[in-house]
């Protein structure tokens, strides 16, 4: 758990690169809880690993608890989540000027989208920053692509 | 877990009997979310041993899964039920016609309040049942005495 802000920006991928030499590992996250609750419940798997992660964001009252819990606990919670989920394969790699990227092929209800996410130090980085072809659109400000709305309502129409 | 319905009846007490000889366990529960929820959260510690149970009583969708967690994971999550927690000691007894009953002190913001619980194989002894004397009020019927209810309210005034 990280107490900072990340910088990030997210983009739909245009043309798929070749992922056939990047590190790669499953992620699944799903949302027991629903928009409109007064707090987030997320179950997520990520590389072997399970958690789960209470959030709140009621103003004063905001809150983030994250444990992690056995593949077992996991298992037997995951059904709460109602198809509230998210599946893909995340793909960790390098552009050609440095900058790591990773980028996500979603499998299940979302499938095919694909995402890639590039994290920056700074702000000035984040906006000077100049993506490479196979980019697609820019959706870093578009609500409709955040996980829990991904999750809740799919891939926007 | 089980799947049947409990017969039981619920009173204040009025006269705290002798619960030197009875058998005694720490019990704490509380609620990460709050009325309204799509879903309840409760966490629970009951003679040693800690669960977390989630609920929902969405008509179809109606949904219970309770699996039990470790000391450090139920400590990790305690706080997120922002004070919605109840905490008392059970006492285990047999009433003279030899129907058990669960005495419960409250401790904490509930103190001093006091219920006795007894359980019953047939609706038909649940009506005949006739409380002994040290028992106060039946509030069986009562939701402001439910263990959700004194969670977020406290003692009915």
């Amino acid at each position: 758990m990280s107490g900072g802000v990340e910088i990030e920006r997210k983009f739909l991928v245009a043309q798929l690169p070749d992922l056939s030499g990047l590190a790669a590992k499953p992620v699944r996250q799903g949302y027991v809880t629903q928009a409109g609750d007064t707090v987030e419940l997320r179950l997520r798997e990520k590389g072997g690993a399970c958690f789960l992660t209470l959030k709140s964001d009621g103003g004063l009252a905001r809150m983030e608890r994250e444990i992690e819990i056995t593949r077992d606990q996991f298992e037997a919670l995951w059904p709460a989540t109602g198809g509230r989920v998210l599946e893909k394969t995340r793909h960790l790699g390098t552009l050609s000027d440095g900058t790591a990227f990773e980028l996500d092929v979603f499998t299940g209800a979302l499938a095919p989208l694909v995402m890639v996410e590039v994290e920056f130090d700074t702000e000035d980085a984040a906006r000077a920053f100049t993506p490479p072809a196979w980019f697609g659109a820019d959706v870093t400000e578009d609500r409709r692509y955040r996980n829990r709305a991904l999750a809740d309502d799919g891939v926007p129409g």
